[in-house]
């Protein structure tokens, strides 16, 4: 295989972020069927023809730049968030398309690209790659809305000009997904490659106190029940209870609180708020759960509140297939011999939904302060350029 | 002076629900300078002008029914919360009219009847009874807007055609305003009549945590600056402190809290929420600013997080005149003799703004269920004419 040329790779990624620049510092306002994302996805598609591949799009809008035969997969996603960073999806589909032009004209092995729709989520999670991973039925995802109220049918009818028909996983051996971590670690211990061991799992339920709205100058304290204060003592007393269950890799967030009705003179009478949990343990999770849904039911007893619970999401923790980070890890090892980790991926990513399709492993690079989903959101070139070293290298020794 | 009479007192005070009624319970929509706002401000100058009162209207559309000469203005507002009950304010309007009513029948004392406009703070806080108390200017006063960005003066124009002039406080004696509770306490012990006290002093002022927003699954929990975490960590440290400070009737709140960007896999970066606290003791109300803010510093140091406040509102309390209250006391002992007490009340009303010109007392009846703001607020019929008896009462042994 020839070796990969850092230059070209660099100024194809360059050129991906012309389309919808922000215009504030590198950043992209891309997100899945805009104008923006549907001229970086023909463009993508051109290069791809450009390195000698078939173009495939199937009815979701994932774009594919297929090998003959059977081949292995690499890629991630090339639409962005509503404020979005230039690496967030763009270096795995870039990274891809350098590999597989790479490989071809070393005449082997041979590399398939692919650019996932929405794995920012306009129409929910990942809901590209879950619809290809035959999780979600197109017809059902078609309903879905985005914050606006428009329909998915009606977003992705936008490039049925593009499409040409379903692509079938059977012809893949396995994907490769390079992405920047999202997160603090490589930039806080100096690293520059992470190979992921698991994608963590993933609870997410919104949980509701109705207490009594009030009028907060004549109600005395011992009369209130206070929506606020039942999720101030829930907070309070989950992170007491978690305390022994939990590993310094477990996270869990209320990051959104919704009062009713959200004034400073109305005692709160009812909260709605997000509970979410990740782990890379399965048996943790659900621990977790209890542990929660037992908390909100005391505080609730306690301050006379009726306590509703959401639909759940679940999405369970994904181990990376061995053979695959065994070859990531060999590569790390030579262009990266100090400065690689094995890390979970506290982050969802397409891979999740493809390795119900195929053996599936990750790559991470650092992200500068650990900030991404924002325009700031930026990558040293040099680990960058690393980063594609080794995967360039982790599929010629898969060969 | 001639007795009250309860029917008419009741049946006034049904018409006058009529305006902007719901159509759910009692209700009333009729925030100030609303059609149906205005057309219950020239059904009650009719009325007034068939009592033989001297209608004049000031120019916030404060609507006067005055006797001749110097007299006892009584009375309270008509305008209502955009989701109101029938009898916050009304009652007090419709119990002046009655008594001013069956004064004049019996050939006196003097009694002069005001609705105020605008208590319910579509424009801010007791609007009407805060320019006529010359606390803030009307020129000032027309730059206010409501939530939906119209202007004090653009509002207030709609009823240019009632206003007659400025009216001159020095013409009254002293003011009385009858009220509903709006909060539990006689309802709670069965009591038909509080004579208040005192009106709480309020302060009233944003909070602001900014830490760091990331990414919910990436972001270990040891490096987070989560500004929820913020918010709740005041919250649970603030009610140990203040503890040893405040009595059973102070009161404080958190009312409004708002996150950003408020998603539930984002690690909150930014949280401004409202505390509020209300006390009829104005040292004590600085004693817990000093808390509130040291508590602030505190968690703010702690967790890493930027502090900042919103401009503080701030009201003094307000005692009430002991000659008024002695009268309304008599009259108590008089038509409800083991059902009365002294309170203070926790709410504003319009009394706190007249006080600027004159000796003010007021006198509450109950609210069922401690409950106001909303179409469901009631009073039972006989806790009302109870009511209507005591002010009347104290009224003639003024005279």
């Amino acid at each position: 295989m020839r070796v990969v040329d850092p230059e070209r790779f660099l100024a194809d990624l360059h050129e991906l972020r012309s389309f919808g620049a922000a215009g504030v510092g590198k950043g992209v306002v891309r997100p899945a069927y805009s104008e923006a994302d549907i001229a970086a996805r023909q463009w993508l598609a051109e290069r791809m023809r450009d390195t000698g591949l078939r173009v495939e799009v199937d009815p979701m809008g994932n774009v594919f730049g297929l090998a003959e035969g059977p081949s292995l997969l690499l890629g991630s996603h090339s639409d962005s968030q509503p404020e979005g960073g230039w690496l967030d999806g763009a270096l795995g589909v870039i990274a891809a398309l350098e590999v597989a032009r790479a490989s071809r004209a070393a005449g082997g092995p041979p590399v398939s690209v692919v650019s996932f729709q929405d794995e920012e989520g306009r129409f929910g999670v990942t809901t590209g790659s879950t619809v290809w991973s035959g999780l979600l039925p197109i017809e059902k995802a078609d309903g879905l809305k985005d914050h606006v109220g428009v329909t998915l049918a009606d977003a992705r009818a936008a490039m049925a000009g593009m499409v040409t028909g379903e692509v079938d996983p059977g012809q893949f051996t396995g994907f490769i997904e390079m992405h920047i971590e999202q997160g603090p670690t490589l930039d806080t211990t100096g690293e520059q490659i992470g190979v992921v061991t698991d994608i963590v799992g993933i609870r997410d339920m919104k949980i509701t106190f109705e207490g009594q709205q009030n009028h907060a100058g004549t109600t005395p304290m011992h009369l209130r029940r206070d929506a606020f204060q039942a999720v101030s003592a829930f907070n309070s007393l989950l992170e007491e209870r978690l305390r022994n269950v939990v590993t310094p890799q477990t996270v869990w967030t209320i990051g959104h609180v919704s009062l009713h009705p959200n004034a400073s003179s109305i005692v709160p009478g009812r909260a709605v708020f997000s509970m979410q949990w990740r782990d890379a343990d399965a048996d943790r999770l659900v621990r977790m759960e209890a542990i929660i849904r037992e908390t909100a039911q005391d505080v609730a007893a306690q301050r006379g509140m009726q306590l509703s619970y959401g639909p759940m999401l679940g999405l369970e923790p994904v181990h990376m297939d061995a053979h695959l980070q065994d070859a990531l890890g060999r590569a790390a090892r030579v262009h990266a011999p100090e400065t690689w980790r094995k890390m979970p991926s506290g982050a969802l990513h397409d891979a999740t939904n493809v390795s119900r399709l195929m053996p599936v492993a990750m790559l991470f690079v650092p992200s500068i302060g650990g900030v991404s989903h924002t325009f700031e959101e930026d990558t040293d070139e040099a680990d960058l350029v690393v980063g594609l070293k080794v995967l360039a290298e982790a599929v010629r020794s898969l060969a």
